[in-house]
C-alpha cells in the first residue's frame, strides 16, 4: 500500500542542511520553521523534511513537543516505511551480527546508529526483545515485528515498553508477547565461555546486558587462578565469565535478590557452581563490611547503575564513582586489579577516568590503567553520536 | 653500594606538591627553584624533590635544559636505585605481562606507568629491546640490564637507543648487543594465531608494534571469509592476523620493500603464504591506483605512521586522516568494514574520530562506528598522563 503523500517540514534558513547530508539524524526544535501547522502533526507520524529552499532533504518522523523535533529515518524522501523497508534495514544489522558472533545472542537493533531511531532490539536465540522507545516505532510496530520475524526467524518477539524513554515520548508502560510464546522461564544465553540465565519476561531492560560482552571477556583474562568480587553484580555477568575463564572463587553481590538468583542459576549451567558465591545487600554497605573484615580479592570489579544519568545530576554522580573505587580499593590484593564501569550518559571518559583515580588515591593506592574498554561491536554509534558511547570500563593494577 | 647523599632540589612555592603526592610523575621546569645550583645538575643525575617547605617527596632524575625537569623514580627519597629497585620494578611488570599472555611475546616496560620513566622494553622470548630513552636510564644502563637478564631469563638483551626521543635527552643513535649474541636472522613471534617476523637488530623502533595486538585481534574477526587490505601494512600487523583468522585473500601495501619481506617470511611461516600478496608503493599512490581499478575489499586497515606527531602538524596530520579515510572508503564494498589508526600523540579521540567521519563523508558513504581500541594491555598508562594513549583504532560498517 502506498503511503499518502506526507506533510513537509522545513528548516529554518538558519539551519545547516548540509549537517543533514552528512549524516546526522536529528532536527533540533529551533532549526525547524514551527508554524501552527506543523505544531499540529501528530507525534510518530512521518514526514518529508525539506532544508529552506524546499530541496528535499529525507524522510522523517516528527515530535513537535521535544527538543529532537524531526529522526531522519531515509535519506530517501520518497522512500516507503513497510514490510521490506524494515528488511532491509534488519538483514543488515543481522549480517554484521552474523560475522561477529557464533551464536544468536547480541544487540541486533541499535537505534539510530542501524538506521531505526529509538528502536533497541536484543536477540536471545529464538526470541526477539524489542523497546519501541520512540512514538513512529510504537505506531509501525506491528510491521516491523513481521519484518523482524521474517528476516531473523525469530518465533517469539516481545514487546519491552518499560523504560524511562518511553515515557519522555509520552508513551504508556507495556510488556506483551507480540508474537509466539513466551519463553517458560529464563533463556540460557551463551556468552564468553558462560552461560547466562535472562529473565526476558521480568528483569531489568531487555533482560541481559550484552553491552559489556568485550569487558567481561578483557576481565576474565585477567581473572584466572584469582579471587573474585563482583559488586553491582546483576545476573553474575562478571563472575561468571571470570569462573569460566578459570577463576578460583567468585563473590557477586548485588541489591537484587532475583538477579542473584538468576546469577546462581547461571553458574548452576556454567558449571562453576561450586565456585561460586552471593550475597544480597547495598553494594556500599558490602563494600564497607568486606574492608573491615579485611578481605582481599585478585580482582574487584564495580558495574554500578548510572549515577550520573543526566547533566544535572553529574557533579553527584561523580562523586559517587570516586566513593565506589575508594572503598574498593583496599579489598584490592597488591599487584591485583580494579575494574570501574560507569554506564553514564553525561560523564565522559576523561571526567570518569579522573574520578576514579582520584578515589583509588583516597584509597591509598596509585593505579596503572591498564584497560579502557567500550560497548561491544553489537552496540555501534553514529560518529556523529559517539560522544554517545555510554559505557566506558576502566582496569587499573593497583 | 651506598648513593652518595644525593643533591636536593625544590619546587617553588606556587607549585603543588599534592599533584607529586598524588602520583603525577613529573615536575616541570617552571615549578623547580632553577638556581645556579640546580642549573649545574648533571643530566641523568639522581636528585631528592623537596616541597617549598623542605619536606622531601621522592627521588627523581634530573634534567636542566628540558621542560620536564624533574622525572619521578620512587616516592621513598631514599630509595637505592641498585640492582634490587629494577628487579622489584620487572618482577611485578612480569607478573601483569605473564597473566595476560601465553607466551613472553609483549612489551615489558612501557616507560612511566611501569615505574621507570621514558624505558621502553620489549620482549620477545629469550631476548629483550631496550631503548633508554632518558639520560637517567643511560647512565644506570648496567644495572638494569643485569636485573632484567636476572628476572627475566632472557639471554639477549640489545640496546636500541635510535628514537627521537633519545636526540631530545641529548644522547646519541646507537643499536648494540649489549648481553648475551645477536639473534641471526628476524625472530619468529606468536600474535593472534599468526606468526610475526621481527628483525630486533634492524626494524623500526624495537622491530614489532606489540601495540596493535587487541586491534588486530577484532578487525581479523570482521575478516572472516573475506578479502582484505592492509595499507601501510609494515611487517603484516592486520594481514597475517586476518589471514590466520580465515580470511580469503590479503594484500599488504607498505612503502617499504624489506618490510614487505618480512611480511613476506610471516605469511610463509603462518602457513598462509598462498593467500598472502604484497605491493611496495606509496600509500596514498595505492589507495588512489586500487580506486581507479575499481578493486573492492571487504575490510581496508590503514594503520599510517604519527601524521601528527606535535601540536604544531595537528591541522595538517588531521587533513592527512581524512585523505586516508576519503580515499580508501571506495575501496570498501558495501556493508563492508573500514578500520582506521591513528599513532600521533597530538590527536585525540574525538579530532581523530571526526576527521575518519568527514574522510569516509567525502569518500561518497556513511559509517557506523562499531569498534573503539587502544593499545593493548602491555601498554599501561598512568591516569594522569591517560591523555597520552596515543594509539587509536576505529572500525567503521561503511
Amino acid at each position: 500500500m502506498k503511503q499518502l503523500p506526507l506533510p513537509i517540514v522545513r528548516l529554518r534558513p538558519n539551519a545547516k542542511p548540509q549537517v543533514i547530508r552528512h549524516g546526522f539524524p536529528w532536527v533540533f526544535a529551533n532549526e525547524l520553521v514551527m508554524d501552527r501547522r506543523t505544531k499540529g502533526l501528530s507525534h510518530g507520524g512521518l514526514v518529508v523534511l525539506e532544508d529552506a529552499e524546499r530541496r528535499p532533504l529525507g524522510l522523517g518522523t516528527i515530535n513537535p513537543t521535544s527538543k529532537i523535533a524531526v529522526r531522519l529515518l531515509d535519506k530517501d524522501p520518497e522512500a516507503q516505511v513497510d514490510a521490506a523497508w524494515f528488511a532491509t534495514r534488519f538483514q543488515r544489522a543481522l549480517d554484521h551480527r552474523a560475522r561477529l558472533y557464533d551464536a544468536p545472542f547480541y544487540r541486533l537493533i541499535h537505534a539510530e546508529a542501524d538506521g531505526l531511531p529509538g528502536v533497541v532490539i536484543d536477540r536471545f536465540g529464538d526470541v526477539a526483545v524489542v523497546q519501541p522507545n520512540a512514538a513512529w516505532a510504537e505506531r509501525q510496530f506491528d510491521t516491523l515485528a513481521a519484518a523482524l520475524a521474517d528476516v531473523t526467524g525469530c518465533t517469539t518477539i516481545i514487546k519491552n515498553g518499560t523504560g524511562r524513554a518511553r515515557s519522555l515520548e509520552g508513551l504508556e508502560e507495556e510488556l506483551t508477547v507480540a508474537q509466539g510464546q513466551a519463553p517458560d522461564g529464563p533463556i540460557a544465553v551463551p556468552m564468553n565461555g558462560a552461560t547466562y540465565m535472562a529473565d526476558v519476561m521480568g528483569g531489568q531492560k531487555t533482560g541481559l546486558f550484552f553491552d559489556q560482552r568485550p569487558n567481561h571477556a578483557f576481565a576474565a583474562q585477567l581473572s584466572k587462578g584469582g579471587r573474585v568480587l563482583d559488586v553491582f553484580s546483576h545476573v553474575g555477568g562478571f563472575s561468571l565469565a571470570a569462573l569460566a575463564a578459570g577463576a578460583e572463587a567468585a563473590l557477586a553481590v548485588d541489591g537484587s535478590a532475583a538477579a542473584l538468583d538468576l546469577a546462581q542459576r547461571g553458574a548452576v549451567a556454567t558449571g562453576v557452581a561450586d565456585r561460586f558465591e552471593t550475597r544480597t545487600s547495598d553494594a556500599f554497605d558490602a563494600l564497607e563490611a568486606l574492608g573491615k573484615a579485611k578481605e582481599r580479592f585478585d580482582v574487584v570489579v564495580c558495574d554500578p547503575p548510572a549515577f550520573a544519568p543526566s547533566k544535572a545530576a553529574l557533579e553527584k554522580g561523580m562523586r559517587a564513582y570516586e566513593r565506589v573505587a575508594r572503598l574498593a580499593t583496599p579489598l584490592v590484593k597488591e599487584g591485583g586489579y580494579l575494574v570501574l564501569c560507569s554506564c553514564s550518559h553525561a560523564a565522559d571518559l576523561k571526567r570518569f577516568r579522573d574520578a576514579c583515580a582520584r578515589g583509588i588515591g583516597k584509597g591509598g593506592k596509585r593505579g596503572q590503567l591498564v584497560y579502557t574498554g567500550f560497548a561491544g561491536p553489537d552496540h555501534p554509534l553514529m560518529p556523529q553520536l559517539a560522544e554517545s558511547g555510554y559505557l566506558k570500563a576502566l582496569a587499573f593494577r593497583v
